[in-house]
């Protein structure tokens, strides 16, 4: 049975002998400090919290695990937004710091080899020494891990050209729930041999292996990049030229969308001019060989202003570069600033619904009387309505609980989805079912419980228990 | 029980009612006609051929096969080369010729969606009259369809800088074993609302379910293309030049391969002023910008020159580029004239590893005695090492058997895969755990049971029954 107590001694002893006494911690400090992750509202303490050095470890701590029922919960930096390394369920947390090493850079195969532990930023500079380029560029990823992005397909603010991080994921290695170790895919372009096992696992949030390494695939790194803002008066015009860009069969690395509360915030707090009286940006890149670059931007900037900006600012230097886009970057620390507690979802639409949607938030957020700013990732219809309220308000919570769900509906009825990049962890478990109906949930059970019987990795997440909305689990 | 004799006339009557009389056929002829695909030497008669023209129709279709426990085969149009549509355990082929609408195409969003039946060159004819751009491409395009594509993950010859079906398949409608109709996806660049259903079910060879409508991605068709053809006296020259390119950065659309047997043959039968007395020779294409077109070519003939080619040749015309890329198209046609059965095969191996891979097929071919071309997509590792030989000769067989297992076990210790773009299907199950081991193997069974535990999508297909090797199956 799980259960949440202490670890039975005899079982704290074998797992010693596997990992060494040093990298196994069931003090209350460090259990309180796993207890919880980036995602406000949720807190469950762990049993134990175990650092592995090797695969082989990790297999022999799942076969344990597996005989004695005890859930693991597999944790990178704890940067993800649904709750997906709260130990609801106790157990382990296995940390990946000490297999964070980048294995092998292979310029032949335009692929890297890493253990999950690497953090993001420190392997996409690696790469970018080299002139090659990985793509996925999740908010968090100066201190998230590769592995928490793999478990997550983390995105980012150049997925609508790139792709996110399930596009970059050529070969795991995997230790199954009952401690096998297999091995997906390869330094390889085509492979139908089977049901692609990697894609599976890319996004499965740890519910049904460990993934130990991946092989990630590169791209030569784009020789140059232009930045541009343009600002809106209306902000249904900005929307609109979202659709007209890609309309006009230009695809920008980058293509974002800031609504006037969140430019107001960020302006306050990075102070770097950005305009406050307008009720729309777009933060719009290309990147590429040179020539293209300018090409795109100049009839980018010209469809921006024929669809109704009032000012287009093009960056002249990298600086300039640089700072346009650590403006949308901070958006979120921004916004944490104005009350105790952000809310970040990340409903998703079809890039034509953005007007559609946006419109629909702020009707939202009205009905309800919450505060929604709302940002994100336009180009790819991934938006990022943000709530800053207060969680000792209970009565102000409910509403924000509703005025969500809401917005998780009408994203479903434009065609969209409740996650596109935060995954579903304990926090969208409850909505899976409308974007799915009852048999695609039911189709995920079957698979969960072919590769993992007893329910012991990361339980808990992906699949709800009842129709439990955003509670507070106090710790 | 699964048998393979005529079906019960109550069975009939059912499934007359849910189709119509008129689109269910059980007459020897028919059924002969959909008792093999373009696989050589697999063949097992269906019980019947049936032609829904709905969903609808096919989900009421899997309800009764599920009830009276009857096989369903899928069939595209039967252009696989893994025997994934023969009928092994006889029951229903289900044809979609019926339904074969392009559904909607989607400018904004970029997106076409589809019905299973609609044939791929017709497709890509569609959406590039509107200058866009689906990149798949396998060989049998004329006339194979999307559906087919879907259920195999097919390949092609831009998969290099493009990727393959599944890399454009955003969502699916499929009808489950049991009859259950689910959405997976959608319009959607960024979507982790659980398990990706989506890329599991693309590439699982109709094992898993139905697939009844889909949704890809398209893109914006590349400006301009450029084609080139690189001699080289030394095949292993040509390898590496494969490899210098891609470390210089360079991504080119199409990177063909042909040896110097595929290269005689194929101008034997097209007539077009191919060289045949050099080893190999590279086929190039470049697409995108004009001006970063002619760079690229540019900087890649000056490599082909570098690394041993003996003449270059780049098209100056429309007219020249596709007779150089029909010469490489159709290397199978060409083949097949040789002698009377020709089993192409497609191991692969990571980029780098061509020239190590072409050398072990030479002399495997030496050791076995039997005449192999090679020829293929080099830049992706993606070969299709063709054998020229004779399925009445038994003796014959048994060592072309044993060659290609030779040349799969090569290709699994050179960091590669079985199948990089056919498939699985009958042909290369046997040699799945190879690539996998039996516990991977293991985990794919799981799911297949998962999602159909009485085992009647496509039996036969992906998991081997015994350590069953290439064998004639009489008709």
């Amino acid at each position: 049975m799980k259960n949440m107590t202490k670890l039975d001694t005899q079982i704290l002893e074998k797992i010693y002998a596997i990992v060494g006494h040093a990298y196994v911690e069931d003090d209350p400090v460090s259990l309180l400090s796993y207890s919880y992750d980036a995602t406000p509202g949720y807190q469950s303490m762990p049993q134990a919290v175990v650092r592995p050095k090797s695969t082989e470890e990790i297999a022999q701590l799942l076969k344990l695990c597996y005989e004695y029922e005890i859930p693991i919960v597999p944790r990178g930096s704890g940067t993800n937004l649904c709750a997906g390394t709260v130990p609801t369920e106790g157990g382990i947390v296995i940390l990946f710091t000490r297999m964070n090493q980048i294995l092998e850079i292979d310029e032949q195969n335009l692929t890297i080899t890493v253990q999950p532990g690497v953090i993001t930023q420190q392997l996409i500079e690696q790469v970018e020494s080299l002139g090659l380029f990985y793509p996925p560029d999740p908010s968090s990823m100066k201190i998230s891990t590769i592995g928490g992005n793999i478990n997550e397909c983390s995105g980012g603010l150049r997925g609508l050209k790139y792709g996110v991080t399930k596009d970059y994921v050529l070969g795991l290695e995997v230790v199954l729930p009952q401690g096998e170790i297999v091995r997906t895919g390869g330094k390889l372009a085509k492979d139908v041999a089977g049901y692609d096992l990697t894609k599976l696992l890319v996004g499965s949030e740890g519910t049904l292996g460990i993934i130990t390494e991946a092989t990630l695939k590169l791209i030569p790194k784009p020789a140059s990049k232009k930045t541009m803002l343009a600002l809106y008066p209306n902000i249904e015009h900005a929307a609109q030229t979202v659709s007209e860009i890609i309309s006009a069969k230009i695809i920008p690395a980058t293509l974002e969308f800031m609504d006037q509360l969140t430019l107001k915030t960020v302006e306050d707090f990075a102070q770097i001019g950005l305009p406050t009286d307008i009720e729309a940006v777009l933060l719009i890149e290309q990147d590429g060989h040179p020539d293209v670059v300018e090409q795109d931007i100049q009839q980018i900037a010209k469809l921006c202003e024929q669809y109704g900006a009032s000012s287009i600012q093009i960056a002249r230097t990298v600086a300039e570069s640089e700072q346009l886009t650590t403006a949308r970057r901070s958006a979120l620390t921004a916004l944490s600033r104005l009350r105790p507690t952000t809310i970040l979802e990340d409903a998703t639409v079809p890039r034509s619904k953005i007007a559609e949607m946006v419109r629909s938030i702020h009707r939202i957020a009205e009905k309800y009387e919450v505060q929604i700013c709302t940002f994100g990732h336009a180009g790819d219809g991934n938006l990022h309505p943000t709530c800053v309220t207060d969680y000792r308000d209970e009565e102000e919570m409910h509403r924000v609980e509703e005025a969500f769900a809401e917005i998780f509906e009408v994203a479903i009825q434009l065609g969209g989805t409740i996650t596109g990049e935060h995954g579903v962890g304990i926090v969208k478990a409850p909505y899976l079912s409308w974007k799915l109906g009852d048999t695609g949930v039911a189709a995920m059970k079957a698979i969960k419980q072919a590769f993992d019987p007893k329910n012991l990795m990361n339980p808990g997440k992906i699949f709800a228990k009842a129709e439990r909305k955003r509670i507070v689990i106090k710790g």
